[in-house]
């Protein structure tokens, strides 16, 4: 029987460390349930340590996740390790990842440590660890630019210790598959006791090759785990894209010849989640989740298609979760078809006065909008997420004019701790205006580093889902709005960066 | 000495293929001049029979490009090659590329056609190519799933000809590195005069291997050029990346050892260029060319990078020709600074009534944004261009506003065929308004499968550029449109695509 391969998602972890790409706590909840239904086997539900925030999420996320096993990241100290455990108490099955850097570079310029005494304080997070729960993952950082003496003699160990799960990360995507694959390999076999763990893959995308090396890592190297994110968001060029992991396992099943759990039909729904709550969009020529993935332009192309589907088709779109969008709702729905609808998404509100507030902005929307598409809903719940809880501001109403030869003109009425706050202002454009308006009573002091907005649906009814992403003393921040109107969706984009920009939760980012 | 490594830019080709990225010649030139400012080796500039507007472009790129060799593609009938020639007349280096589906299924479903006559075409194409010139390309279409032994029989067939670079292409993206690199090194084993040709590789992104199969097919299959686009511009998933192929090959030289012509700071310019004719959006997660290929968010990591940049950095920002927002321009600038200033960004307009158009556009840009960067006056230039020549519909004024709770009014002023018209519209924000606007004179029928906002510099004083896609009977379309005023760029984008629409040029796109 072929082997199974351990699907390890960590966008709630190294996905979240993009720029801007913080999410809520019940942003990470709604995205943990997704993965859970697309049954991902491991979720990386953050690092526990790294800040309250992220330790309330992990907890919330161990209490939700039944099927799953539920990790968090920590560094290889007790502190760290502790702080993990408690977070994932209540969890089903749960798993702490413990990780230091075991390059030369990385042991002396950042850690100051020798390799001694990385090898003794890896060796300690192991034991310490093992302590909470049988399912310990080490990571040695920069693991891909490390000696290998070196490594074998810290792998061996913590593998003695009781490491589970060993995952040979390429900290800076500086890996080719070949190479890659032949370290594992060479690691595997030069480690006597390696077959008492299994081996993991982590990748990076910086020279475009995540998804090959970490194949190669199964392939060459004997891994069973690869690690991924959803869109294959992170840092720089990203993480190894789970999607694209999946279907080259599936699509060239005669060569992977692997098992894997994930129901692919979760897949796009997955991908457009993570891309409405993080505002980071997927090109349309992206692998699997772009728009264009399965869009065929030439004319001897689709005479192939016609003819033969095969001809040029490898995978089917429908199988991974794209459709038509579906008209769901519409002006005359009622509260318990728009409810009903919200949990067949996955949707858990967790009250009735939050299903009330829904219900009334999808009225609100079916009034502009005559048909509600799942997208609309989806941006409707997250635009309630977003203006959400101890904001400072909220959004309330505008008006706005623009005629060329004029400058464009806007005045805004939002809430700012409660009070209502009525502003006026100009700029180059309407977006502009209601920047120039707010920004004129907040004072914020931010930096505006991109503006983009996306149509949630085709056809001019749309709603626009507007990103702004703002920098303020080096703290990165996105803001995200929904709505039919792109001038009103921008507004709501810049008071929610506004709101991050307020939380003042300083957190840790690990590299691993 | 190392081996060269011939890089084979296809955007301008087989990137045109992606469902609206169609361009214009003057758009296609402008691609060109930039591709062998990077130094690109072959240029591969269209499909002469593939349509008049086709021919046009190819004919005007080979008496402009000097440095690079220009190829046209054809398909293996003498026709297709006659056409080729003709328009690659002026150049001072051509390559005609011939190629024919080599898979059972291609051959069967689509071309109705034996191997034998396969086989025999294939011959007498190469043969009929080498009339015209001596750099005479094949490639066997659906390589990767074709019966290896009738492989064999067709290339060693076409090298006895005289095909001098035969090109193994992954047509449908189905490849995995090691037994794609494996079975090209088997082909050149076993074909006796395979020393005769410089072997190619041409792949699909499907299932995110692009980069990595290419460069398996050099390293272990001996190959020694790559077919790519510029950001994996193409059908579907897009084709092999530039960007990352060249950075890989850099980065990790102490693996590949082969030598590379390109000028890596072009890189970033030609990135924003082919992003902004095509409106085909880079996302942010996207190597070396997206906005966040190299910012890091990370505590651990930034202190990483502090301490040494190298923990954590292995390619650098700037090489690429990523740089700070150069204030370049302002209001007081005059149109010889322009002017100064348009050359060194390598465009040239071709009379000085296009300059004196362009100065004025400046300037009127200049009085609604302080400071003008690089990107603005790349963004006036292709605006200039998109709304140009024989075009039937131009944008000329609008006024647009909108209130909570109203519904939003918009008023186009745009010329059809040179007469002005005036509409009036109202929708679900300001864009819609403008479409229902536009649509209620121009009774387009299209149907809008996308719209996207960009910002072309950071900033709120930033330019937005807009993409809208149509679609309509089949066929679709990309306008763009730049603007400080996003309504005022959507309308323009509009009436671009509009005119896209327009144009009836039928055109054939080859798939290889």
């Amino acid at each position: 029987m072929a082997d199974k391969l351990i699907i390890f998602d960590t966008t709630l972890r190294d996905g979240e460390q993009s720029p801007g790409a913080s999410m809520t706590k019940d942003e990470k909840i709604r995205i943990a349930k997704q993965l859970e239904r697309m049954k991902v086997d491991v979720i990386e539900a953050g690092f526990a340590a790294a800040s309250p925030g992220d330790f309330e999420s992990i907890k919330a996320i161990a209490s939700i996740i039944k099927d799953s096993t539920v990790c968090s990241l920590s560094r290889a100290n007790d502190r760290d390790i502790a702080r993990a455990a408690e977070a994932l108490q209540a969890a089903q099955r749960k798993r702490i990842h413990t990780f230091i850097a075991t390059s030369p570079l990385h042991m002396e310029k950042k850690l100051r440590m020798t390799p001694d005494q990385v090898l003794e304080q890896a060796i300690q997070a192991v034991r310490y660890a093992r302590n909470f729960t049988d399912d310990v993952e080490f990571s040695p950082e920069d693991g891909s630019r490390s000696d290998m003496d070196f490594l074998c003699r810290v792998l061996e160990a913590v593998i003695k210790e009781g490491a589970t799960t060993i995952n040979f990360a390429d900290t800076v995507g500086y890996a080719v598959p070949e190479l890659y694959g032949n370290m594992l390999k060479s690691l595997r076999e030069r480690i006597p006791n390696s077959d008492k763990a299994v081996w993991s893959v982590h990748c990076h995308n910086d020279l475009g090759m995540a998804v090959a090396n970490s194949l190669a890592g199964v392939m060459i190297g004997g891994a069973r785990q690869i690690e991924c994110t959803i869109n294959g968001l992170g840092e720089r060029a990203g993480n190894t894209a789970l999607e694209e992991i999946v279907m080259a396992v599936r699509t060239r099943k005669d060569y992977f010849d692997l098992q894997l759990g994930i129901d692919i039909s979760q897949i796009v729904p997955a991908s457009k989640l993570v891309s409405q709550i993080t505002g980071f969009a997927v090109q349309p020529n992206k692998a699997v989740v772009g728009a264009n993935a399965f869009a065929h332009a030439s004319g001897i192309h689709q005479d192939g298609i016609l003819k033969a589907r095969d001809t040029y088709e490898i995978m089917r779109a429908e199988d991974v979760g794209w459709s038509a969008n579906k008209l769901v709702l519409g002006k005359l729905s009622g509260r318990n078809a728009f409810k009903q609808r919200l949990e067949e998404l996955g949707i858990a509100l967790e009250s009735e006065t939050e299903v009330n507030a829904a219900f009334a902005r999808f009225k609100e929307l079916a009034d502009r909008k005559s048909d509600i598409f799942d997208e609309d809903i989806l941006a409707l719940v997250s635009d309630e997420e977003h203006a959400h809880n101890n904001d400072a501001f909220h959004y309330v109403s505008l008006s706005q004019r623009s005629e060329t030869g004029e400058l464009p003109y806007a005045k805004v009425v939002f809430t700012a701790d409660g009070k209502e706050v009525t502003c006026e202002g100009n700029g180059n454009g309407p977006v502009d205006a209601i920047v120039n308006a707010i920004d004129s009573k907040v004072q914020s002091g931010a930096e505006l580093l991109l503006f983009s907005v996306n149509a949630i649906t085709t056809g001019t009814q749309s709603q626009g889902e507007v990103t702004m992403r703002l920098s303020k003393a080096g703290r990165i921040v996105n803001g995200v709005g929904a709505d039919p109107d792109i001038v009103v969706a921008s507004a709501k984009a810049y008071l929610s960066a506004l709101n991050k920009l307020q939380s003042k939760t300083e957190k840790l980012n690990p590299q691993i």
